[in-house]
């Protein structure tokens, strides 16, 4: 039975699940409080670098989007470390031929959202949810384009009340909330909710982004084919190359405290410390005070909820569902994931949506849980120990255990990103055990030297396996 | 310097905190979204009682309004236990002459907020907080008395908009959110900030207030000075004296599972189930199959947030800040202490509000959120071990040291509920550390016959004091 069905949010995972449903059959709506992006200038400082790695692709690929989607991709096979003494490093994210992709937030959405309208769906623009009464199946949105209109017949014909708002109410068969981490849709199906469980906690450091501009004739300043990292153990830059040569640099940096943006007041002081601890950046980047001043400064939010559902009538998909943080490169990728589960169990269970949406949470909300978990662990990881020698070692060690055992041991990041058959439950709970394991390892004198003998490989699998 | 201060929530903490700023000559206005309780029937089912105990009573000393609340009060010394074989014990609370006190919440309400207008507060009755800007410090409030009114004149007259709402809009200079565990004032606050760690959970347990009659000429069925419990591991039945020889009784009972209010979906049923589990109950409440089927089932919810302030203008204070379970009788006596440790705090820095909402929220944060945990810890004591042999004779081991060397053994409920000096934060602190000694004490063989003994007693003094 086909269904109408009403998105509310175009952003990556709305416009993916749209084209899934539209694929079936249904008649698909997506509203979405912004402007059509593809109209717009980017705003700066908000351009954004994803990650786009297996679980991502797997759901392109089932709706047959893959091929068009990695045309705009820039492969990751490693990363490449920049330390304070001028000294570097790479390491490969997996085994040889596995990769991340970096890919603009950007390109992808519009690519999606036409795709999306390629498959018959409607989006509707400029369309902020307000409020939703679950008793009587409706939304209410407000029109903010009518109101940026200063054409005064205009404002007269859809005046309303005293704020001048153009309401516009909708009914809804079945609805999704594919809003994001500050989602509108979750917060009205919170208030209006006897017992929902929520949790948003911020961590210390917020980010800022700093474009790298390209060299010469658009030439990248940096190896285009890694996701660079200047680890400084309390905060990090991180840079994912762009199609035209550019890179598109992220600061996650203390809020407050010794060495924080708050303390970095004056654009003296902002030269003085990237001087110091990014002195190539500063080479690579001549407006960078500039872009430090006027870029806006963003917080990094997660988000655990239950539950997501509202019979056969609502869901939550993605960031509005469980936002977490960017350390893991799997927000989208997980969002993505989203998707394709929710389609294998349209397939399982047909039109049963009371059925299907139950367990669609109930499958996915303890992976949603783990992948958040790692995302917060994994911060820890990137700006504190990815420099560290005995830490390097031990990834060492377990990416050559990958290489010859890949089906006996394969390292957490390995599990999360290159293994989609693997869930994010599982991941944690599989790089837990190995991590108490190699935590045993490191502590064998002279590890150092023998980290490749077979002692220690019979060793570790032995433990790995028992 | 006096303020203008505005109050959302006339409810206890609400009322209260008025009575303590309007004594220091401030203006205080309060603005409750409900009617004047004073002038309307109770609501069946949702009487409440609550177990006043010194960290309330020493604030309401504060303001001088103890005794007259100590009026409507019942001194309670100690839980009454009812075993499903039909024994029963008696487990004092404290030392002698130490005691919680049951008092109704919509009594104590009414009293409050009578002194309130004592005072000099102004209440606005029927204020629904919808939004506030703090920006403009602004708050949005709809009179939903107007809307009640059906009288066509005064609908046209007041008629805003397509929603005939009135709305009445007020500038504040202070503003406390004291609007209870759903805070409209917090939601504000919430969605408007940029960084709000916020967490609300549900226990999987529901309530349902039953009342028991008094008997012929107003007696008592059940020994007054008592808080009565009927513990049956999943669940239990509470009962608290009211003046007029009626008892509150209050089930806490799973949601859903084996035996549960989804389970219990027949009149057939729930007399099957009390006659089997509370018979005793079953015979003193002629109507209970009626009152169970007619009374609500209301769900207990943690709240735990922050930041609870903005600069010198707002803060959250009582269940609007911190809502925790009712199974350690503090989400009263915790509000109170706020506004008693808000005055401490006045009394130490005077008008400088910024410093002194700032030193509030840092120091009852940590309070609040150890009284919320030693609540839902207290939720498993009281329904899986309040009946355990073992667990009588630790308590009976610890009230006897207690008796013999009060100032170097403070059981945790003492601590909590006696012993206001202690903070909720170092008594959870304190509380685990005994409860560590005793878990090694309670396995000693022949505990239960050589317990008060002296070898046991320097035992457990020599491991706290160590």
């Amino acid at each position: 039975m086909k269904k109408e069905i009403t998105i509310i949010g175009a952003g990556l995972v709305g416009s993916l699940l749209g084209i899934y449903l539209a694929k079936r059959g249904h008649k698909v709506s997506i509203y979405e409080r912004r402007g059509d992006m593809r109209n717009e200038a980017v705003v700066a400082g908000r351009s954004i670098n994803l990650a786009l790695s297996d679980r991502g692709l797997k759901a392109l690929q089932e709706v047959g989007i893959a091929d068009d989607v990695m045309k705009i991709a820039i492969p990751m096979p490693g990363r490449f470390i920049h330390n304070r003494d001028g000294s570097n490093a790479f390491q490969p994210y997996g085994k040889q031929g596995q990769a991340i992709n970096s890919v603009s937030r950007g390109e992808l959405n519009k690519k999606l959202m036409d795709l999306a309208e390629q498959h018959g769906i409607q989006i509707f623009f400029n369309h902020k949810c307000e409020t939703i009464d679950w008793k009587k199946n409706e939304i209410i949105f407000e029109n903010t384009q009518i109101q940026q209109q200063t054409n005064h017949q205009l404002q007269s014909r859809y005046l309303s009340g005293p704020n001048s708002k153009q309401i516009v109410t909708l009914n809804f068969q079945l609805l999704f909330g594919t809003d994001g981490a500050y989602s509108a849709a979750r917060l009205q199906h919170m208030v209006n909710h006897t017992k929902f469980d929520y949790q948003q906690f911020y961590i210390d450091c917020g980010y800022k982004e700093l474009a790298i501009p390209a060299g010469q004739n658009g030439t990248f300043l940096l190896d285009k084919n890694a996701l660079h990292i200047w680890p400084r153990k309390d905060y990090m830059l991180i840079a994912l190359a762009n199609l035209d040569g550019s890179f598109t640099g992220t600061l996650f940096f203390p809020f407050e405290g010794e060495t924080s943006f708050t303390k970095l007041d004056t654009d003296e002081k902002v030269l003085e410390f990237f001087t110091k601890e990014f002195p190539d950046v500063v080479q690579m980047v001549p407006d960078l005070v500039q872009q430090f001043s006027q870029n806006p400064t963003a917080s990094l939010v997660t988000v655990k909820c239950f539950p997501w559902i509202r019979g056969d009538k609502f869901a939550l998909i993605g960031d509005a569902a469980h936002a977490i943080v960017p350390f893991f490169g799997q927000g989208m990728n997980c969002g993505f994931e989203d998707c394709s589960v929710l389609n294998q169990l349209i397939d399982k269970h047909g039109d049963d949506w009371t059925l299907l949406l139950q367990e669609f949470e109930e499958q996915r909300k303890p992976d949603a849980d783990a992948i958040a978990d790692l995302a917060v662990n994994n911060f820890i990881e990137m700006r504190e120990k990815v420099a560290d020698p005995l830490f390097l070692l031990q990834k060492k060690i377990e990416a050559r255990l990958h290489e010859k055992h890949p089906e006996q041991w394969i390292p957490a990041y390995s599990q999360v990103t290159f293994s989609p058959h693997i869930r994010y439950s599982e991941a944690l709970q599989r790089g837990q055990r190995q991590e108490a394991i190699m935590q045993e390892i490191m502590k064998i004198e002279n590890i150092s030297s023998k980290w490749d003998s077979e002692e220690i490989e019979k060793l570790i699998l032995s433990k790995a396996n028992s």
